[in-house]
């Protein structure tokens, strides 16, 4: 079982397959949520027993209904509440004594109308707790299980939707029904359909949990509008994906954040909810989609289809345009065309016209029928340089289209590579277009998403390929002091730590902080700078300046004990006349390294995900051009190089034109070190080290600057 | 007329508007193209005398058929050619001894093939012009024009399109096919219709101008394989568009170039063809689309309905996650939600439940019915700060989807501002959405799509609103001086011009070069440099040098004459040990400037669009951050202008982060005296100023290094 989950798997299970059902509030009244539900029930033809609750009716479509659930008189096992919001607490009352473990609560009028309708929420909630019960809703469209052996439609969707082996989970109850309209008209089948409203109970990880042990489910679609708990939705995906191979799409709205807080740091400023998500469902291997039809694009490739061995596809057509427009986006997406094998090439030749194209995307001209579709597919399916193939077809006036998608649909039968097709067009492809979605061979109206719905099989293989190293756990680390230094901090009320503060707190956690010491007087820094060696660094140090260059507080590139005296009495006075009322606990001595590559690290808490380290080059990269990348902590050693590779300015780092390798893998264990940190104290709320000086190949690096919040 | 095409008006109008066809080599075999081309034109109720032209058959379809088309005893129109390539010749032959100026070559086998049908594509453009024939294809799916004067389908589609008011243009028969059937399930109709095949003849550019004119015609669109003259479409596209209004939508294959080829300077590596095209169809204000479903969701938006006045829109939803959905997309796109009046927000607020959202997006919620829907519509149309309205429908088992469609059809047709509709999902809403398409208010299967769609439509409102200085023409250059430093190097088979040539070029230009001049000896040097103020910088001038710094050939930042004297000296001896044979003209002495942001201008010419401009910051920002943008010349300064705030790092010219201005200005004079230079002289191949030192605002900039070649 799966630690991320409140519920055990049998909670959710019981949801899913009752062998008895409670429609509580249910009425007569066809094209109201209560009647429609019950009926839905009912049509499904329901594999267990159904009881309407009704305080008004005797009967409802001829089946005796009971006026509380409490006089139904054998075991219930779960209730479906349809009452309005108002009396829902009384009804769920009566369901706990009546001893109904499990719920669906499909009324609204709770949190999300705000006002007493929170306290309805709390309300239903305690009696849960009270009562053990788990419930989903409230505020949804319901449940629905295909598997045969339930065949349950507890939702007022229009149709029970055919069976296949997408789940699908929503926080949408209405895009929920525009969903299965679209998908019953291309024929796709769901294994378990959720709505789980506004999750007062029953959660994301909950279902995902059950999901992942469902045997009729092989791909995970969700919708979400906000994430309950990031690192469990995480943790759960990974283990999804690791322990099953499942893949999960899923649609997050919320895409233009609400403008990212004023923030102190950089890091704050820079890591937009949004950009966090991207980043977290990215790592997690959660493929996130665009809109509906691109998850559906996906999902039919990852459910009727083995995934590719590799990205060598064949392109098929009848129409060299589409062709060129596949080629191009088949190229875009990091696919290639397979290079055919002499014995594939012949055959083509063979069986193909001699105006056709015999090489990659081929073309077998417009005027062809069946017959060349098929002689062609035949050889290119056999060539070992081929991953999967991609047929595309226009309706020409001599085009039969029917006799096309029969055959061609019995070949990706057999064939154990990956089979797309897009047959362009609406109404002239529909028949053809409705043989091959039947027979679950995904279809695509666009040839472009043809090839970016093989690129998606293709990136998920490639990725379950993948290896992540454990995560290293440094122990030369001293927590101790770190934690001193915050506990000090925050016990007078600070929100910042002095440069002093931060640089010791690094230095705990092993991070190659500069040599440096606090000077109380020009004999003390004289004293300091001569011992650390020269150039140096002064900086002034004080809890009540934040910003130390605009009072003068801060010198650098100090060659001798001189310098460092007379940049001392300088500061002291310069501060003195800016800010007379700063407490100035003395000043910085730190040694000065030249050369290197700027370069930062941050760190930040998101609301929803927690931790997240930032990665970017320092200066205008990350200031005007914000050329940065994010990760959620903890982070595995793949994952922060893959950080650091997918900045756009990375070739700097990598001796681009001439320059010079730099260290990259010290950089990568000041980040090991700072997650390691930021796990270890949650007080940080932010942190940048910027710039941090990267050298080159060998040579380390070394935290210049360094700023932390509480 | 326009000056862009090759034709005039009436001939192409003589093939959209004939009065009696010729189809030349029809037969009776259905299903053949020859038939049913013949067959199409009968079936559409042609204005016209149609005539079969066919060695065998003595009627087709009770129409008397003629052997050749000589025999036939009236004046014909024109011909539409369907036999087999081979024998267009003798065909074509004939039509031009009938008199007829005007045909259609449906028939393949041409350039297409390549080899013989090259041979045969040259004989029939050969004989087109002895006779003064014009001519679409060959190689093509056919023509069509749906007004009612006319309606003619002399092609071999399916069916006859609706009549409508976008233009469709295509390189691509086969695509053609695909693009009539899917816009007849949408009941989008075309005015002309048109696959122009191997354009042996009639090119894009001719269509364009015809359309431009055609009074049935509101949108274009067109698929393009391969731009004929990129300036001439251009310029014909502008001309469309400030004379008429009429926006201009493209499909162009070939998005993925075969590689930039090696090329010499950094304009020419990275202006890959794509590049170019981008830049130039976003120059000439032709929208480019990603697939064919963008480019009718565009096509709809523009062909139906207004354009917006501005971007503040109102979405209008029964469902909360597709209304978040669309909102994420709208302000994606550069729209904005509008803030309602009081007034409005009174009226919702009485016509609306206490449950619903009358915030924009308003939520009409789950369960709502028409009445709802027309309500709030019919207040937010009325408010000012309203510029139009998207309205998005989810089935649920109450919703009213029918009568929902008919109702807001109705206030669309009332409406003066776009109004654009989404019912999400397929069967269910079927019924709705053929209602909505068929009364041409423009629907879209995504919410997402809609945004984009009114985006592109308010984007391009936007453009037709900007204005465009007329070019500017600098007096005081010397081109003569240029031109014959051009002309000795390409008399002495040259491809580089040296570093001094180069500046003479730019300074006949008044590019802002430094001070400098050519010494020949130690002496001449010191006083040069004296001459000219220190610092200096000397570099070894050689036609056989082209990569100075790799000899030991430049030297920087020399403050006195001894140095120049000095670095004289050095220099001469390790050029001559690194290349003892290079031919040394001198060392070129020049101010040296420090300070400045550097940039760089570059030149190249496109094989499609002629002299393209290359626009970016220098050194990594060019070489590893590829941060450039390019713009076709001629150029307007306001389009320079726009170039230069397109880069991502512009933000580093305009004193972003506590940095100074730069001289923009500056810039911009320079880009448009390289731009005269590139018109002056064809001969320039490829030109690089790299880097161009920008100083402060009103400080001018300077040409540090040139590139130059033939």
């Amino acid at each position: 079982m799966s630690n991320f989950s409140k519920k055990t798997w049998e909670q959710i299970h019981s949801i899913f397959y009752p062998r008895s059902i409670a429609v509580v509030g249910a009425n007569k009244v066809k094209g109201t949520v209560p009647s429609d539900i019950f009926y839905n029930i009912l049509k499904a033809d329901f594999q267990g027993i159904l009881y309407p609750v009704s305080p008004k009716e005797q009967f409802i479509a001829s089946v005796k209904s009971y006026k509380y659930v409490v006089d139904i008189p054998d075991a219930v096992d779960i209730a479906i509440l349809v009452f309005p919001s108002s009396v829902c607490h009384m009804a769920m009352e009566q369901c706990g004594q009546k001893g109904i473990k499990s719920m669906i609560i499909i009324s609204a009028g709770f949190k999300e109308v705000g006002g007493a309708g929170i306290d309805r929420e709390n309300q239903i909630k305690d009696i849960a707790k009270k009562y053990g019960i788990s419930f989903i809703g409230p505020n949804c469209l319901g449940v629905i299980n295909t598997d045969p052996n339930c065949m349950m439609n507890a939702s007022f969707a229009r149709e029970m939707p055919d069976a296949g082996s997408i789940g699908f989970i929503s926080q949408s109850g209405a895009l929920c029904t525009a969903v299965l309209d679209y998908a019953r008209a291309k024929h796709i089948g769901f294994s378990k359909f959720v709505s789980f409203g506004n999750k007062a109970d029953i959660n994301e990880i909950d279902l995902l949990m059950y999901l992942k042990n469902d045997p009729q489910t092989k791909v995970i679609l969700m919708y979400l509008e906000e994430v309950s708990d990031g690192q469990a939705l995480m943790g759960i995906a990974q283990e999804i994906i690791s322990e099953t191979g499942k893949p999960i799409l899923a649609l997050k709205s919320g895409r233009t954040s609400e403008g990212a807080s004023a923030a102190a740091s950089h890091t704050g400023a820079l890591a937009g909810s949004d950009e966090v998500c991207d980043a977290a469902f990215e790592q997690a291997g959660i493929i996130r989609c665009e809109n509906i039809e691109e998850m559906f694009n996906y999902a039919i490739a990852f459910a009727y289809q083995p995934l590719p061995q590799s990205n060598r596809v064949a392109i098929i057509t009848n129409a060299g345009g589409p062709g060129v427009l596949a080629t191009d986006m088949a190229i875009k997406s990091g696919l290639e065309l397979a290079k055919f094998s002499e014995e594939t090439t012949k055959a083509l030749k063979k069986s193909l016209p001699v105006t056709a194209n015999i090489k990659n995307p081929v073309d077998v001209i417009g005027d062809a029928r069946a017959d060349r579709y098929v002689t062609s597919l035949t050889s290119i399916l056999k060539d070992k340089s081929v991953d999967g193939a991609m047929v595309i077809l226009t309706p020409q006036s001599m085009t039969d289209i029917v006799n096309i998608a029969d055959e061609i649909s019995k070949i990706a039968k057999e064939s154990p590579k990956p089979f797309l097709t897009s047959f362009m067009g609406a109404s002239d492809v529909a028949a053809g277009i409705d043989i091959i979605q039947k027979r679950n061979i995904p279809h695509y109206q666009l040839p472009e998403d043809m090839c970016k719905s093989f690129a998606a099989a293709y990136n998920f293989k490639k990725r379950l390929g993948t290896k992540i190293s454990p995560l290293e756990i440094f122990e030369d680390v001293d927590s101790k002091t770190a934690k001193s230094i915050l506990k000090k901090a925050a016990s007078e009320g600070r929100k910042f730590l002095t440069e002093e503060e931060g640089i010791k707190i690094l230095d705990s956690y092993k991070l190659p902080v500069l040599p440096n010491g606090l000077a109380k007087s020009e004999d003390e820094a004289a004293m300091i700078a001569e011992k650390i060696g020269f150039p140096v660094v002064l900086k002034i140090m004080s809890e009540d300046i934040v910003h130390k260059f605009d009072v003068g507080g801060v010198r650098l590139n100090l060659n001798s004990i001189e310098e460092v005296r007379t940049a001392y009495g300088e500061m002291m006075r310069n501060v003195k006349a800016a800010m007379p009322e700063a407490r100035i606990k003395g000043i910085l001595v730190q040694k000065m390294v030249k050369g290197g590559e700027e370069v930062i690290i941050g760190l930040k808490r998101d609301y929803t995900f927690g931790p997240v380290i930032m990665f970017g080059l320092g200066g205008i990269f990350v200031e005007v051009l914000k050329d940065v990348k994010f990760r959620v902590i903890p982070v595995a050693k793949e994952t922060i190089y893959e950080m650091i590779r997918e900045i756009k300015s990375y070739h700097l780092l990598t001796g681009a034109r001439g320059r010079s390798k730099k260290d990259i893998d010290s950089v990568v264990n000041c980040i090991q070190r700072i997650s390691q940190l930021a796990v270890d104290c949650p007080q940080i709320k932010e942190l940048d080290i910027n710039p941090l000086l990267v050298q080159d190949e060998g040579g380390g690096c070394f935290v210049t600057d360094t700023k932390i919040m509480l």
